[in-house]
């Protein structure tokens, strides 16, 4: 049982991961794309697996460490989606002799000189996508370029096509905005791939991704595959832009109550920044979370608690702008659970899931790992 | 050689870290009170033993794992300075009939009536401190409420004394600041012991800290003892407060430059939140340092360069205020070293330290961990 834990605690409602799961892949089997499932935020096999619909197939890492730990574990087709630095190289060179179908990231004409030039030197042809850049925020080759080719000319027959992240996606304020985003992700892509073929490339992939644009693009003609991450768990964040519905949220913390400032109406558990991560997600969209939206441990949100501050290994719970909580409700020892800002920075604080199927009963333990 | 390293990498320059460590101590043992470093900082064994000048000695910790670590590396005088979860008991219980002189913390009625129980019913007599709240943050009585003679009598000959921390002392604008907020930690521990004396109870522990005040403080007389923890490595929360200087700073991030957003004048590096951590601990100080203070491989800070903005594994790196930087000067794979807002929580993202001497030689490696 949840209740005979240590806490704090990452607890993962596998029920609501396998619905997920299966919500995006089915949309996007529907309309006709393939799904490449960002890996970076469970790190976990079993999690991993949930997103194939029980298998294997096509990833995304953010890590070779996450490329490495996969591949060992049967996934041969995987994208390492971020640019990749030259003191990486050996490492990606290690996984392509051992059989792994890895393609890599890059954007510009010096990072392609030096990986065109490793490859050549080990005689390995590992493809490179173009990354675009399709909101102004990160890396990338704005899709009319004059080095989107220059880039594509150096990479030659490595080309593997384009990618991008319109990051932009997760501060819109409604889900028409969000559509506008996979719209604008989805012709960045079919432009840069355009340009690229139009000088004679194969440019075979043609890759987009977000959570958000993944959930509501309208369409993804022209393009090959989509890539997100955060829909396996869902967050508060995603909660805020419309994405899911807060019992759509996977993964909470669990905590206990360890003391009250019975003059403010504050409750103080053992679930502080460590465990829920420093991520404020929340703090600019329409409704400020906290560090984390409290629920009972069952899973059911508690109105309007959440976790006001947030200390190394100590949480403060009261209302949503300070106002007190009802203490008596909360004795010390009570066990909550915080559905956290954003999954990915609450789960790297922990080294393991523990694993419920609707009710508090603990039913697995899946390992998750961090570093690089 | 640092060059030689993977990417993202946490690097701990050992000569500083003996410096901020001998400082403190000198500094205490000069003013005649105790120092109990806080090992949640650092959760490594090597430099534990080099806060306490070489060997073992009393310690605070903020997890029950760190208590049973070092507990198992040859300290044996340990304060769990967290209030205690009554699911937490147990393992208490275990580390006190290993032998381990373990004190424990707690702030109210309830749950010094519910570890009182577990003690009396299995006949341990674990001393347990009072927290006093001397900063309206966190947890804690007043000095003045009734509410600490009540605690105290429930815990009888188990009351091992008073201890605050007044996080108030990170947000002082001024090192007479910080001196005021370490006359308010002293006063309010002061009051609260002579309060439980005068009901009959020797409380011998008067326990304060945090680094600013342990570095400021005036006088400590009337305490047994300070805690403190980010001294060891200091940070730029730390610089902000005019604790320390930048080149006091003992840890960083080593980052390889991955691309380059030319039209911004943007740095793309391989180390974003998930190599930093989320603290924007900066961000409301006179100085805003992003993510962190960018350096180059020796160490050497590099003008105005920060990371201003950082995804899971991306860092933009710009001038402060978002200035372009002078992209020249950092060709992809070049190398740069980056000084974390907060220590405590830039190490929570590591498994381990790469060890440096003042060069760029890697004299070693320290293990550290995570978890609970």
């Amino acid at each position: 049982m949840l209740t005979d834990l240590d806490t704090p605690a990452l607890i993962l409602d596998a029920q609501k991961v396998k619905a997920n799961c299966d919500h995006l892949r089915t949309r996007l089997q529907s309309m006709g794309v393939s799904l490449r499932p960002h890996v970076k935020t469970a790190k976990s096999l079993e999690v991993v697996r949930m997103a194939h619909g029980g298998g294997t197939g096509p990833i995304t890492v953010s890590t070779l460490k996450e490329a490495e730990f996969f591949f060992s574990h049967g996934f041969k087709d995987i994208l390492y989606a971020v640019g990749i630095a030259p003191n990486k190289f050996a490492r990606a060179a290690a996984l392509k002799r051992a059989g792994c179908t890895l393609s890599v990231v890059l954007d510009g004409v010096q990072a392609a000189k030096a990986f065109k030039e490793f490859c050549s030197a080990e005689s390995l042809a590992i493809p490179a996508l173009i990354e675009i850049d399709t909101d102004d925020h990160r890396a990338g080759v704005k899709p009319d370029a004059p080095e989107l080719t220059d880039i594509g000319a150096i990479l030659g027959s490595q080309l593997g096509g384009v990618m991008t992240h319109c990051g932009n996606s997760y501060i819109s304020k409604s889900t028409d905005e969000i559509r506008g985003w996979a719209k604008t992700e989805r012709e960045g892509i079919v432009h840069s791939s355009g340009r690229l073929r139009a000088a004679g490339h194969a440019a075979p992939v043609a890759s987009v991704g977000s959570t958000p644009t993944a959930m509501f693009g309208e369409t993804f003609a022209g393009l090959t595959e989509v890539r997100a991450g955060v829909y396996v768990f869902h967050d508060l964040v995603m909660a805020g832009l419309g994405v899911c519905r807060t019992d759509e949220i996977a993964m909470s913390v669990l905590a206990s109550v360890i003391g009250h400032q019975a003059q403010k109406g504050w409750i103080i558990t053992d679930a502080g920044w460590m465990a829920l991560s420093r991520d404020r997600g929340t703090a600019k969209q329409a409704v400020d979370q906290g560090y984390g939206l409290v629920c009972d441990v069952d899973g059911r949100a508690l109105g309007d608690l959440v976790v006001i501050d947030a200390n190394q290994e100590h949480g403060v719970i009261a209302r949503r702008g300070g106002l007190p909580a009802k203490l008596e409700d909360f004795p010390v020892g009570k066990m909550v659970r915080v559905l956290p800002n954003h999954a990915c920075a609450t789960g790297a604080q922990h080294g393991a899931y523990q694993v419920v199927n609707g009710s508090t009963a603990v039913a697995a333990t899946w390992e998750r790992f961090n570093g690089w």
